[in-house]
């Protein structure tokens, strides 16, 4: 596995409410397994999104997504899903995020199953106007591990 | 079809994004189904949710929902979603909803696919205690047709 | 409320895609909640639902479902799910689940935000028509803990 | 911008279930709009996805997604969803979609919330592996209109 980069990883779990009658999970739902890995890595830099809301009146959304589906996850498949950030500027960053399949076994290799490049801005809650990160949240997002 | 007291039919397409691996609708999809019959019965008589929201502070939430799956819908299927209220207090309703599968043709009759009893209440925005249905939508709700 | 019979327990966390424009988790989604948290305790038991499906040609579908709203779930909130059987037969099951929100700290006690009841049954994997519970998957769900 | 090359219009009504907690559409859920408005431009060819699946065994998926979000969509907002075909190849094909705001009377403008690029190939149901597109099915899509 040759994402060295990554800086978070996080479990899902593929459930009913995940597939599509293709058989697979339906190819919308790797963006809210992105975004709930994205809310673990920032929880664990000590960054709560619904505290950033009422203590800044900011939010972070998210600008710009390209995915790519290179195989298919099935029900009870257990993956592996990655934060590695790219850059930063005072109000935006970007981030590439990838779904892995776990090992069913130590013979077998981990499998990329979506690789995708996220773009989030911070906005005002309320005008969606772009925001700078406040301060002490952008000191968290930048700080060295 | 023997739901006479049906005041609202609203059409719903089954698309990839409501199914499941078992390759029918999954379940809890009907739900969504019944809100988006609910939305479109409650604007066809003048109430829309965002104003109701904007104007009064007050907000229709679920507080009860009781439903029973006779039989499965498929990619592609055109259901024939139905409201019935069944009656009203000054802060809350009970609606009957149904699912239907539309007939192939004219010799195929529909088929009822989920029957449910679903509870409103009227709430306030901020708090969620419950508030009194606002008089001009409360008129609205039960004038004759 | 004394939950003593549950069996199981499975902590769901609420992100971004579980919330509606009222600020709380749809209440849709409590379905998607009650639906991981019995997977996981089927799991726990030895019973995987795509093995079954594959091996034995019987799924479990959901052919009833009651659920009370009795109060709402936020964005981060961490929710305990439960799961309690209530009585089998050959061929169906009845389970009490419900969804608390966790304690922020020690003198705050959870809170009951929804409780249902779930109607399961084993069909055909291709005709959904009613099939015995396996026996061998029968005397996992019965056997003592 | 003039989105002159659409050749589909589909009307998208946003509901609660397709909100989020910041009162705006889910990003994840334009996936879902665009895939709606991608099956009812293929009807309008004569290509059934589910008839496509029984009887060539093939069916199309999505290989990558590339999506921009411009501005917000809020309940109750219809909104308009467009479907421009880019290029073909005898096993994937391209295409550009928009969502747009419909606008509210005759002095606003349309309003274009996203903007999105998707790849779709065509593959074996069971295995997978890309396939070429049927050649009924590449007619239609392909036909002057």
């Amino acid at each position: 596995m040759s994402d060295v980069e990554a800086v978070y990883r996080h479990p899902v779990r593929v459930y009913w409410e995940d597939t599509d009658a293709g058989g697979v999970v339906f190819y919308g739902n790797y963006l809210k397994f992105f975004e709930r890995a994205r809310t673990e890595w920032l929880r664990t830099l000590g960054i709560g999104q619904q505290r950033l809301r009422d203590e800044t009146g900011t939010v972070f959304i998210v600008t710009e997504t390209r995915l790519r589906y290179l195989a298919p996850a099935r029900l009870d498949d257990l993956l592996d899903v990655t934060v590695a950030p790219q850059n930063h500027s005072r109000a935006t960053m970007t981030l590439r995020q990838q779904a892995w399949r776990a090992p069913a076994d130590a013979q077998t290799p981990a499998l990329l199953l979506c690789d995708g490049d996220i773009r989030i801005a911070c906005v005002d809650v309320a005008t969606f106007r772009p925001r700078r990160i406040p301060d002490a949240v952008f000191a968290l997002l930048t700080s060295p591990r």
